[in-house]
């Protein structure tokens, strides 16, 4: 972790881009401020500008009574720190991956994602029509935070690789980057996994620190350059099918909220939340083939075999998340029921119609 | 199209249910008034109460400095009606599907669904990261108005049959209710096809004037009680994988307005337009379980060899809808080549994941 800066609010209007009051009109009388710390690079393609836009916009709709001031990581605390500024009250909210909070509470996992878990549909029914705000909301209420779904990233690949991973043996030994429960899935097949902010690993890819690291997919990724050291993509990632980001507040800043003030800034969250997962779907086609053109990378496809094997190691996980507490054993419980009834359905619509059409027009990477 | 029907405010304000002023709190003062008439019935599940509820969102959100008065099929105008009462300039917006209006223009439909078209999660991406949102406005321009995507259906169940449909032969002579371009793929194999609202399926396929009908998935056809008259439930419908509902405006009005009330708009649109989606995914493996447990109903998979068929007629209805216009070939030279670069990568995101994981873990409906 970084160690956290305090900067004035004098001291940031003096340094730039940190710390940007974006979107702002005539500072409208009665306003609320609302300072955002997140864990993503200023502006980094995808995660970065996605959470700058969902800024703006709550100052933007609000017509300034909201009125929003932005820090990229660093800016103003490190990525990871996030969570105690805001939990403390020092921010009144972060753009983050709520799993980075694992080690307060392993429960947090579920409302990123984890291993085997939902792609985006799926997730985005269960949290909004499902019963999963309620229990977000429960978890996120024992830290003093209120979250709201504000990004997806869609399947993530499954990662860089410096070598072909052709059986679930060739794990064994692997140093990768891979945080939360996935990067515990791998444990369980003998790598050795660590977490690392996004503005780290490259260095460590390159100098050989790790062999391995997965990130987000090809419109995040190929900024990151990952393909200079791993030239092996590998899809599909087990540990993320579609990774939600959190927009948690200050429980005691949202409480205090008008009815209004609280619809406002939900409507900007959920338009954000599609618009992150929107944007990266209508990228990452295009990002994927410029890899393959020009830069070398091979584009390879997880085998049956090393899923089964995730598969195995996933559930060692989740018995062990489960083992933490009532909470987070509860919210397993509603997980794994709810990923079960709607992604039957969804197996026979998006992904048997896609499966079909596919086939008959001839659609493919 | 039935005769349109002139209320006058007041008349309004005397029967109840048809046209609600909805959310409003005290007047504000310079609000301006947007009637909005849709083609679904008022407390549909899914549809109706989707359309309500983007009615009462705009309301709130602006504080009531855009008052909407809603108005269901039938209330003020027919279904079908709706089009020309928003273009006239004699109410402010629709809610629709758009392919309603391919007697106008076929391509229209490209901004529903069309067969072997996108899935909600590639159209989402198409319409606002791939180009798809300036080609509906050119289209819309043509006729005076703009059109915002405020709903989504997911992929459609393929239709309600009153028999067994084995081969691609057996939709010859079928009578079936299946607007839109879908209808004419199915008339290519023989079926004659018509296009009714709503409100008129049930009475049809009971009486035996038609044979079969298509609606939207589970949880909305479960209301409509078709399986009353036909019990064999086809997956996955070829011709509308997502279905994107239009919120049509008066494109004068929509000038005029303010970019923050453009701004406000457009995030409600947006809101609603991932809450239809996410409702229906909610709902539909519990609705479909319901009618397989209590109604009798028998879940079929259309075959590969219908699957095929399907794409040659397909494949004739798009070259006969290309023939049309320089702006009709435009759209779907544009939608083909997003189909297959946003497909392409769906097809090893959502797709592989969703395949791999219901195999590990035995998902299945």
């Amino acid at each position: 972790m970084e160690r956290r800066k305090f900067l004035t609010r004098t001291a940031v209007a003096g340094v730039g881009a940190a710390g940007t009051i974006v979107g702002a009109p005539a500072i409208a009388q009665g306003s609320k401020e609302m300072t955002i710390v997140s864990t993503w690079p200023r502006d980094l393609p995808g995660l970065g500008v996605s959470a700058q836009r969902l800024a703006a916009r709550i100052t933007e709709l609000s017509e300034g009574r909201i009125q929003t001031e932005y820090f990229a990581a660093g800016e103003r605390v490190g990525a990871f720190d996030s969570f105690d500024e805001v939990a403390s009250g020092n921010a009144q909210a972060y753009i983050a991956a709520d799993y980075y909070w694992t080690g307060k509470h392993p429960a947090w996992a579920y409302f990123t994602e984890v291993p085997f878990g939902m792609v985006s549909s799926e997730r985005n029914a269960w949290i909004k029509y499902g019963g999963g705000q309620e229990l977000w909301d429960e978890i996120a209420g024992e830290f003093g935070l209120k979250c709201l779904p504000c990004g997806l990233t869609g399947v993530q690949m499954g990662g860089w690789f410096n070598k072909e991973m052709e059986s679930a043996a060739d794990f064994k030994g692997l140093k990768m980057r891979i945080p939360g429960l996935g990067g515990d899935v791998l444990s369980k097949l003998g790598a050795s996994t660590v977490s690392l902010p996004g503005g780290q690993i490259y260095e460590n890819l390159v100098s050989g620190a790790i062999d391995a690291t997965e990130w987000v997919g090809p419109y995040n990724d190929y900024f990151m350059k990952f393909y200079e050291a791993a030239k092996y993509y590998y899809y599909p990632g087990m540990h993320e099918p579609s990774s939600m980001l959190s927009f948690g507040m200050n429980r005691e800043f949202w409480d205090e909220l008008s009815s209004w003030e609280q619809a406002l800034i939900t409507a900007c969250c959920l338009e954000e939340n599609a618009n992150a997962f929107d944007e990266a779907n209508a990228n990452n086609g295009t990002y994927l083939q410029k890899m393959i053109d020009e830069n070398g990378v091979e584009l390879k496809e997880f085998s049956d075999e090393i899923y089964e094997s995730f598969g195995e190691a996933a559930q060692e996980v989740f018995e062990e998340t489960r083992d933490h507490s009532p909470l987070a054993a509860k919210i397993d419980d509603a997980f794994q029921e709810a990923l079960r009834s709607i992604g039957g359905w969804m197996s026979i619509s998006d992904v048997a119609y896609s499966i079909k059409r596919n086939k008959v027009l001839g659609i493919e990477v």
